[in-house]
Order: structure tokens, then sequence, then C-alpha cells
């Protein structure tokens, strides 16, 4: 378990529908929070890595604007995307510029501001990070396809909408107690249940909803995370795979097979195993989602995750507490940003700044973010 | 100067305007040609780094689409941008994956498909690349940008039109042998001199075309470089820097600062200066852009670039052979395959593989890739 490379700073902007400043305002947010808690200045970071999907805002080529607003220049600066997990895929990439010796502090900034543009015209973007020559124009969207999951799942496994619906629950419970969700309101099953369908099975409740955020981390090599940082949070193991940007070309769809395989190599790297994670972060972006998550993590048995949520094992003293921050279903789902907010609420569990969702004594965490439905898959374990 | 990392394949489709493939067809055509130059096979390649600006095709995400038409799932894979200098970027991205441990084998894919929008298109989307709220809505284009340079540089320094032009004569020359290059014509100083004003003192030839294209790198770690290829060649030293994207926050526009600095910092970390370099490749979007490459790099001292062209020092046998390909302004310049393209020319060269333009006895080379108006700056010196 090696631990080269740290996490010393957090932040995130609160997340919110229709977010009234420009992209400049939204991330200053997340990177003055992140400066802040890092006990630095701007002119200390070597490097920016710009997490965001694009076209969702009008401005092209955020990396360049980001940098001149914060003060980074004339440090370089770049953008990375792999859809919704674009946060977690900056902070892989930040990894490798520390490590390499190329810098030694590097600050990670995901964003998207979705509101520019109405629900329709995301629709019809998200889409086209589908396949726009075979998939798109055949009227695939994101909750048609995890549908399809959720129907592969309850086919060969038994699963059950009511199931899912009590992930929702779970999710409400927990996003009622942060400040920076967009929904902190508990649901009950029969809410969850009787609501409007949006793709069978998925009702309204089992959908995350589009947000506009941003989440920043502040990354060190050694030896300066433990000279500027009095609880530095280590990168212990690293995994991250993709699977076929087409459905019709996946072997199954019960579950992610990128999840899969980033975990396995996660756990590899860390020298742990699914037993040994005190709390995790999932890409619930639809209830499905996080149950299928479950299995590829291997916290249950493939076709087992159900009975984890059914005995509310992933709730707080359970077995392995889930997305005690709401999740994406509850926090909204800023495409950039997901996947850095995600990191940041381990990083407080392994502070033990968690308030009251805290894990006791959690000293392992996990982070799992997903781009687009399970074409990127990264897996992200971090100890204190 | 430390061997850590080499490329050990490369390839480029040809550039050309109206493309009539997808862009899956336009990448392999590059990709096949670098795995067989590689002699390796798409299951060796550890993970894939795609640089592409968005807007230009319909497809968003394309590195899980061309992961999976490609041969690399499960592999890793994510974009990046920095607009024009993609291409560098993804090669300093992969570098950091091998050189850190994460990865041994990486494949950098830059690829540009511009002909499915309407030239109109093309230049509304540059624009929204500069900042949309301070410049862009006020008719800034990327020509016009240029000019604003080339002005300065003439008020300043006594730089003539006649200067750039010889910069476009020096093009064609070379142009005119590169079979992968869009223009394959000498063009005279008059025809320079004489042809339609684009942005005055901009006429037509001093500008690059948008052109349809893909290039492919493959990279790898020490050991297996020196065993998979008979030819290594080594990344010596990587710069990188940023500069304010409003062009009225530059403290002058003589020159590119971003390239000032990245070309200092990959010198200091390569233990060479310019006057070790046996060939370059500029980023010549414009003419005045390579002349102002010139003082940047160090060809030239700051205000007698003009000079080196005047002497025809930057023709194969001066001083110091520039853009022997042709440059942007004979091969077309698309955008995320521009940065790829120029270090295979380099990579060629140093492996004495360069043709009617073989700078003998090349052993060091260097890579001048821009981004935007010089937001964005990528200096990449390599060597055998």
């Amino acid at each position: 378990m090696s631990k080269d490379v740290a996490i010393i700073g957090a932040g995130q902007s609160a997340f919110v529908r229709g977010y009234a400043g420009s992209i400049r305002e939204l991330v200053f947010e997340a990177f003055r929070e992140a400066v802040r808690d890092a006990g630095l200045t701007p002119g200390d970071i070597a490097a920016s890595v710009v997490c965001s999907a694009p076209e969702y805002d009008k401005q092209r080529s955020p990396a360049g604007l980001l940098a001149e607003y914060l003060g980074l220049n004339p440090q370089p600066c770049f953008t990375v995307e792999s859809l919704c997990s674009s946060g977690t895929t900056g902070l892989r990439v930040a990894y490798g510029l520390i490590k390499s010796g190329l810098h030694d502090i590097v600050v990670v900034i995901g964003f998207q501001k979705m509101s520019e543009i109405t629900s329709a015209e995301a629709q019809e973007r998200m889409g086209r990070g589908a396949d726009i020559m075979w998939e798109s124009p055949f009227g695939s969207t994101m909750p048609a396809y995890y549908a399809m999951h959720a129907r592969a799942h309850f086919a060969r496994y038994g699963t059950t909408e009511e199931d899912l619906a009590l992930i929702r629950v779970k999710a409400g419970k927990y996003g009622k107690l942060n400040e920076k969700a967009v929904y902190r309101k508990e649901v009950s099953l029969e809410q969850v249940l009787n609501a409007d369908t949006v793709a069978g099975p998925l009702k309204r409740f089992d959908c995350c909803a589009n947000a506009d955020g941003a989440g920043c981390l502040i990354l060190a090599g050694a030896d300066r995370a433990r000279e500027m940082s009095p609880h530095p949070v280590w990168i212990l193991g690293l995994g991250s795979a993709s699977d076929s940007m087409t459905l019709s070309g996946r072997r199954s769809l019960d579950g992610l097979n990128c999840a899969r395989v980033a975990a396995e190599q996660a756990y590899a790297m860390a020298g742990v195993g699914p037993q040994d994670i005190d709390v995790a972060e999932v890409h619930d972006c639809f209830t499905i989602a996080e149950l299928m998550a479950y299995e590829n993590l291997g916290f249950a048995a493939p076709g087992e995750g159900a009975g984890l949520i059914r005995e509310g094992q992933t709730y707080l003293g359970g077995k392995i507490p889930v997305n005690v921050d709401g999740g994406l279903l509850s926090k909204g789902h800023p495409i950039g940003a997901t996947g850095c907010s995600q990191v940041r609420t381990i990083v407080m569990q392994l502070r033990g700044q968690g308030g009251p969702v805290q894990v006791p004594g959690a000293a392992i965490g996990l982070v799992h973010n997903i781009g687009g439905v399970g074409i990127y898959g990264n897996v992200i374990i971090l100890g204190r």
C-alpha cells in the first residue's frame, strides 16, 4: 500500500437548479473552499486539470477561462472528459502528473452548469454521448438505457421495484442532512413507488436530476502533502476501465463490466478487498445503478445486491455505508463536478469531518464513478 | 537527460478537406499505421488518450466510441482538450500515466473532422474557444487575433508583410513534398502578397485551413520501449504553460508568453538549449505565429525572427530547419490531430525516415504546439 500522492484540500459549491452566475463564479465557490482547506494560495498550484463535459454551457475550452479567473496563469491547464466520470478521470490524470515528477501540487476542478439549456436539449446532448450512428438516433436516452439494466437484473435475479425504491428512501434520509444537496427531503417508500414513470421500471424518484455545481480537489506528492497537511488523505488504489459505447455490444446488462474491472485494479493496487472498505460513494445516477454497484464492487455477490438494502446494510451502522451524503439522487448530478464531490465526501469521512453522517473510525473509503451507461468506470480507494 | 518514456509508433491519416467517412474510419487510418509501425496489437495497449476539441462533429465523448471500434475495451480511455494543442497535451498526460507506473503502453489519438459543419459555423465555434463574455461576442476571430499580433510585431520591430510571406513560400516548398498534406503546391512571394485580405495584414495564404485528419502516437516506458522498438524516440523534455484567455489581459502582443515559459521548462528538463535543436515543428496556424515561435523558442532574439527567414536559416541546410513537412499552412489544421502530426514528423526525422526532407544526422528535435491564441502552449523535446 503505497502513499505517494495525497488529497490535501477539497471544496464544493452548493449543487443547485439554475445557478444565477457564470461558470467562473460557480467554480470559484468550490476552488476557494479547497484552497482554504489546503492552506495554500493559487501561486502554490503547479497545474490545473479541469473536468467537464462539453456542450452544456456555451463557453468552450473552460480550462483556459478558469485558469485566468482563478489566478492560475502561467501554470499549465487543460480539460479532461469521460462524461459523468470526468471528475475522477481528472484525479487519475493529476495522480500521473504528480507521481511522474512533472508537478508537485495539482488542482482538479470539476464543474457543470447544465441550466443554460432546456431539459430537452440536455437530453439530446446526453443522447449524443452514446453512439450517434447506431443507437442515439433511435431514441435511446439515459433513463431508457438504465431501465434496460433494471429489467435485465429483475429478470435474472428477481430484484423488484421495491428494492430500487428502498435505495431512494436511503438517499432521501441522508440528502436531508447535506446542506449542499439540491433535494433535502425524505421520501417514503410509497411516494417512490407511486411516482410517475420515466422509463419503466424507473420512476421519477429513481432518477437523479440535472444540476449546476462545482467540486475541487487539491493533490500533492508525498513530501509536500506531509509538510502542508495535518490530515492528508492518500490515494491507495486507482482502477479505470471502459466498455463498448453501444449497449448492443455488451455481453450482459445485469451489471457494468467497466466497474468490475476497475474495482479489481483498485483493490489490487491498494492491497485491500471489499471487506476492508469502511465507507463508499457509488454512482447512483439511477437507483438501479447503486444496486449494480453493490455487486460490481464486491459488497454483495452477483444477484445479491438487493439483500444489502433490504437488510439496511448500506445505511450508517450497517456492513458498508453507501452514499451517506445523499448520493446523486439527492445531491443532483452536475456531470463534471460529480466525481470531485464523491471524493470530497470520502475525504471528509476519513478525516472524521463527516458531521451527522460520520462513519465512526472510517480509515479506508471507496469512490465508484461511472461515465455514460457504463462506458467509463473509475474506482478509487482512499485511506488515512 | 532522462530516458524514461519513448515514442515507439507513429501514424497519420491524410489531412483532407471533406473526409467522406466517419470519425471511426478517419482515426483508424492513423491508428493502423501507428500499430504496424510499433509492431504490436491493440491488446498490447494498456490505455488510450483521445485528443479532440468538441463541437465540430456531432459525436460527443469520442474516446468511448473509438475504444470500441479500435478494439481497446476494457482498457481505460478518456478525452483531453486544450484547443489546437490537444494532441501534445495528450502526449503529456500519457507520459504521466506511464512514468507514474499506472500503464506501460499508452496510445495517444488526436483527430478532428471539421467538415461536418460549415466554415461560418467553425468560425463561430472557434470564437467560443475565446472568452464568450468579454471578447468573442464582439467579433473576435482567430485571424483577427493573430492579425493583432502581427501588427504589434510590425510596430515594435519593423517586421513586414514580406517577411510573413517568406514563411508561406517555405511552407509551400515543403508541403509539395508531403503526400499527406492538403495543399501540395508551391506559392510565389507575389501570390502570397497579392492574395485577398482575411484580417489585415494577414492575407489568404498567411492563414492555415480547416481540415479533417487524425494522428496517432504509441508511447511506452523505458523497458518496453527498448524491448519492442529498434528506434525508440525518447521524450527528453516537456514544457507546458498557459496565458489569459482574454487577449486584453496580456502584457504584450508581440509574442506568446505561454510558449516562452513552456520552452524554458522543456529546455531545462532536457538539459539542452535552442542551439542544440536539429529540427523543429512549430505551430504555424498563421505565418506570424511561426515568426513569433522563432523568437519565443530562442532560435532568434526577440525582434530578430524575421532575420532567420530572410536569410533562409529555417530551410533545410539552414541553422534550424523549421516545418519541413509544410507545417499547418500546407498540411491543414485538424485541431486535435495537429500536435500528433507534428510529433510524428519529428519522430520520422530522428529515425532518419524523413525522405526528401530529412535533416542529415538529426538527433534532437522540438515540437511547439499552441492552443487558442496563446492560451495553451506545449513544447516537447525529443531525442534518439
